[in-house]
């Protein structure tokens, strides 16, 4: 793995430009046209306008500086959530209108702070130890101080030598003790966590002027660059700029990246730390957004919250500050037009400015396969793509790594969206985001024994165990292997493979987007190999959305009581709701979802028996949504492939009262050769019969279709 | 009941009136303007480009005249249908374009189906005795004719004698036959199906000069006004307009009205049919865009589907005739405008212009009683609405009689719209409509064993039966009797009472909608008394959207195993999934939805017990979706009072993750004196008590807060 490095004199030396205040977001520079955009430009001024608004509540509202007691979305979390985004507004709206008010309200409810700081004991419902002091985690203080500093920074000019002394003395210094001593092992981190925490505390050295800490947040506490922003940067992209724990905690950790990365370029230009590892961090951007569908949303792996999208305002950084100061393309203003916002700011100036001049393109969602590891070489995400903007179908492979503490134990999951919206898809998180009554807005426990579990994925579970025995450093070791990927032709594959999940099983999955000639639809084919010496029970869920309307084969439905499928590894959170068994070669499911049919047809045996299954089991405290799912299962095999095709087809309009093409037009899938290395299989699409070969060890000839 | 009467000498000699065609919707007086009007207005111009599309397509595609064969959904059933609106779109686009290839097309077809329809047999998948010919059910091939009859209209001119009189001969007088002889219990039913078939044979005896086929479609086949249009125009709305049925056949019901009585008009404006019955039908327009709420979908109640709004063409039919020819205000625009679509008519014509003009209003949702039955005395629907149309609430009680065959067992049944989206929902139907692999896209089986019986709806259950034992004739033979309506005050009450529901039991049920004074939202005040000699178990639904998020007793959730609730009158249809007892005299229960919190604050005694479930048990043909409730249940008392207050508050905003006011402000509810005449109660609201006084047979006092 190749690190970069910067020079420490570098560095150290670099401190002495630029000492005018403010210069982080906002710089004395481009004030005055910041300033006159806000009048030219829609978007910037309803941007501010909304801040502006904030800042007159903020105001209008009074200074409230409790004494921490509340876990998140509790009474004192709120208030000083709030307390350092009004702190943030009122520095802003001073920039932008000199009415002195701001800045007073900025120094009045900082001196607040300053006066009690230190008086805090350690918050009583702590998350971790040691843990934090406003908030009950460390991290809630470091996003604090990463925001409140900006306000400083606004009004430094406005306060008085003895206030800012106050300040810093009573409340900075002990705020940055907090975070790179007492917290040091956060601040040493490799994880975003950490990131928060040296942005914390190195934006907040560039604008007291404090070497030492800018030196510690760059390089680490030892400023051997083990540890620090710079290791960070090395360490917890891809070269092709994905973050480990994935989209969800990507979109979170970019903003403590970007705003830092802002301020170094701000204070010491030489550095250029935008070109840092072949301009990662604009990568990094790149890769959020590719790794949302067409709604916005980011893809729910790992621990994620499904409503999250680009318009929350980490993008809005990153959108903004790609565009003006990476050279990103004027699709990006696609984005911003969505998010409907940009930062107050020079960034924002200029995106606000090219929307206004009508340089929008529509954003440019690419089919791409996204190296996840440092060295980009333990496994990715693999994304197929066709259609527009306002239809797309969307395939993803997750062959990732495990993604620390918040991955999911889904090796080769598949994702699909289409028409706007998901179709397969991944439960996310079991968590209420700020909701106190709800584990106090924390992950419940549900989320470990469903949401990471193996079976809650649309992926080959062995003898009911999950990935890796659900075990979270035996998962790390190892990540799963691209063995293919090609957007160029006129067909997407991607192929990835996983040999460590289970001992002596290796699993070997293959997605395909293919467009039969004369069709508008795609097909989504999907060839799943496990392969063992000795037989396991296989089982490879569909969790899809919508209601079944038509299936092949008969089943045995449960009417009159249910049980839980199983008794660990998340089968206890499933009800079985029925069961069949397609009995001939080949089963179908017909599903309909937001008004499109799609139907799955799959190889089957006589030993295959599927089973329709709801979410919601072994829920002692209510936290689970009921997502369904039908799940292929083969009891006993030593090598199984799962061979499907999933086609979307036909609609039916609800107010015109009309059905179009209900029935799919895939029919006879035949396996016709399958072995370690090579799959070759057939079917009928309408009248034509398409055969697919797959050389696995044969990149050159890795697929034939005909 | 007072029924109006034509003389029946006016309607003969009328129809010497206008023999010119087009004479229907379009007419060669104002063809002119409308022609004239599509080159100038955005939406005459829109809805003309896509008929013509569909006519452009009609023609490329070719004529296919299949011999019927299939159920709903299926391929000959969408084929027919595809052929009367190709049929009307090519007459309209004729007579706009005077291009006679469309002209040609409606020849052709028409000539088609005359060589064939007399050779048809009765449909092999016919749905009833005698069934239909082109369709399953005699209600299409009635439809299918009240399309074509406007589309022969429209060519008529371009048609040689000889052709016209094949088509008559061969086609209109067997379908007329058909219509009124073969099918005249259907014809003569004082129902929607009836609606449709002597619209179908009016509309044809008009174009077609055949004075006998408009007097019996007018006044039945007997001529006596006991069946035919007049009597239909008579018994089937109320003096409000509401129709028995409910709002989603009010919806569907309309359509045959309006056209039929446009042609009368047309053909016999002397008749002053929009006059008839101080103006019925301009109520019935009204009528049902006042039971739907802002998001455009109508109250589900009865047999429903869900996703069914004033999008749908019989209400652009609706809106577009009660805007141009009776005098409907400009707040009809703002419906038009969210259609999206007028008719290319006349009427289009006129709303388009205004909308062009920029006469638009927003739509003013009332509050209002809207009376049931022909005499206005059969019960009916209470709505309380507060709020703007972006934001507004919405209570529903349902106090109409049975409805007949789609008719729920669903008396003072409540619904809660709030924050555009259903927070208090109703199933609605189990239908799949127009899935042909779903009970050939008719109504399931479990729509009687569960979206009619009691228990599916948010109304008292008694001893886990269902009102009139789910019998209909039973339930047709008495209607609720509303007991106070007022949407003057500063709250909104409505009243109504159900006494033969069950043998000795008396419903009474009084819902407020009602603003503590300083706040944003409002509370919705249930006060539901079951009033007996003898013990009863009472259970009182609340079928909620969303997730629960806080409850304030402790339940035992069944996480291994789950069973029925019951097995008849739909309790086998109901998962439990666990249950609690408040204990004390209040309990809470908050759920989230659409990002609001609702709770829901009851009274509560040491013998209630409050059941969790969820819909989707006893369910072999997995018809079902997943929908939750919690029952408030008491297991054995005489007179029973549930009194609840459902509170919206705060949100949570899931992109900027905050969350705010997430406790409920509501406390302390007791009841204070409790009489079969007389309920007193209070309640804390913040910091103040409120007092609510309720004088059922008071009406001068009936409900006194402070």
């Amino acid at each position: 793995m190749k690190n970069f490095f910067l020079p420490l004199c570098l560095a150290l030396t670099g401190i002495l430009h630029a000492q005018l205040h403010p210069s982080l977001m906002l710089t004395t520079a481009t004030m005055g046209a910041v300033r006159k955009g806000i009048t030219e430009y829609p978007l910037l001024k309803s941007s501010f306008t909304e801040i502006k608004r904030n800042a007159d509540n903020a105001i209008k509202a009074g200074i409230n500086v409790p004494l921490p007691n509340d876990g998140g979305g509790g009474v004192t979390h709120e208030q000083h959530k709030k307390n350092y985004q009004n702190i943030l507004a009122c520095g802003i709206s001073y920039q932008v209108t000199k009415d002195e008010r701001y800045a007073h309200y900025v120094k009045d409810i900082l001196l607040q702070y300053a006066a009690v700081y230190k008086t805090w004991p350690r918050h009583p419902k702590r998350k971790q130890v040691p843990g934090g002091k406003i908030f009950w985690q460390n991290l809630n203080d470091c996003v604090w101080q990463v925001y409140v500093i900006q306000g400083y920074d606004c009004v430094y000019d406005y306060l008085s030598v003895a206030d800012r002394k106050k300040i810093e003395a009573d409340l900075f210094e002990p705020i940055v003790k907090e975070l790179s001593e007492v917290n040091e092992e956060t601040f040493d981190k490799i994880h975003n966590h950490g990131t928060w925490s040296v942005a914390a505390v190195g934006m907040t050295g560039y604008v007291c002027q404090r070497k030492e800490w800018i030196e510690k947040a760059l390089h680490g506490t030892n400023k051997d660059d083990k540890s620090g922003f710079m290791a960070q940067l090395n360490e917890l992209f891809s070269p092709d700029g994905y973050y480990t724990e994935g989209p969800y905690y990507q979109r979170y950790a970019i903003l403590p990246f970007l705003l830092f990365a802002k301020a170094i370029n701000q204070y010491q230009p030489e550095l250029h730390i935008y070109n840092f590892r072949d301009g990662v961090l604009k990568k990094a951007v790149d890769a959020s957004l590719q790794t949302t569908y067409t709604n916005g949303a980011f893809f729910p792996v790992n621990d994620a919250m499904k409503d999250k999208t680009f318009e929350s305002e980490e993008l809005v950084y990153g959108v903004d500050i790609a565009y003006s100061d990476m050279k990103a393309g004027a699709d990006l203003l696609d984005v911003a037009r969505k998010q409907n916002k940009v930062i107050v700011s020079d960034a924002g100036l200029k995106v606000a400015k090219d929307l206004s001049a009508g340089k929008i393109k529509p954003f440019e969602y690419k089919p791409t396969w996204l190296s996840d590891g440092a060295d980009g070489k333990q496994g990715g995400l693999g994304i197929l793509r066709s259609g527009p903007n306002d239809d797309q179908t969307c395939v993803v492979l997750k062959a990732a790594a495990q993604g620390m503490g918040h991955g999911h134990f889904d090796r080769l999951n598949m994702l699909l969206y289409d028409n706007n919206t998901e179709v397969f898809s991944d439960y996310g998180a079991v968590r209420f985001l700020n909701i106190e009554t709800k584990n106090g807005g924390n992950y419940t426990k549900t989320n470990d024994s469903w949401g990471k579990q193996t079976i809650a994925h649309n992926t080959v579970v062995a003898d009911k165990i999950s990935h890796y025995r659900g075990e979270e450093k035996a998962a790390s070791q190892n990540a799963p292997v691209l063995i293919y990927f090609d957007a160029e032709k006129n067909f997407q594959v991607v192929g990835a493979k996983e040999d460590h999940a289970y001992n002596g099983i290796s699993l070997l999955r293959t997605l395909i987007l293919f467009t039969p000639s004369g069709t508008g639809f795609l097909l989504l084919i999907d060839i799943y190999k496990a392969n063992s010496k000795e037989s396991h029970q296989y089982d490879l869920p569909f969790w899809y959305q919508g209601h079944i309307t038509d299936k092949s084969f008969p089943a045995s439905i449960n009417t009159t009581s249910l049980r839980q499928l199983g008794d660990k590894y998340g089968y206890q959170h499933i009800w079985l709701n029925g069961e069949g068994r397609p009995g001939t070669a080949n089963g179908a499911i017909t599903f309909l979802n937001n008004k499109r049919f799609y139907t799955t047809t799959f190889l089957a045996d006589t030993s295959m028996h599927i089973q329709f299954v709801t979410s919601g089991a072994g829920d002692s405290e209510m936290d689970l949504r009921n997502e369904k799912a039908f799940i292929l299962s083969e009891p006993s095999k030593s090598n199984q492939t799962f061979l499907s095709i999933t086609e979307p087809h036909g609609n039916t309009d609800t107010i015109a009262e009309t059905t179009s093409a209900s029935l799919s037009k895939v029919k006879d899938l035949k396996l016709l050769e399958d072995k370690t290395a090579r799959t070759v299989f057939e079917f009928v699409y309408g009248s034509k019969t398409y055969r697919i070969e797959l050389n696995y060890n044969d990149h050159d000839k890795f697929i034939q279709i005909k």
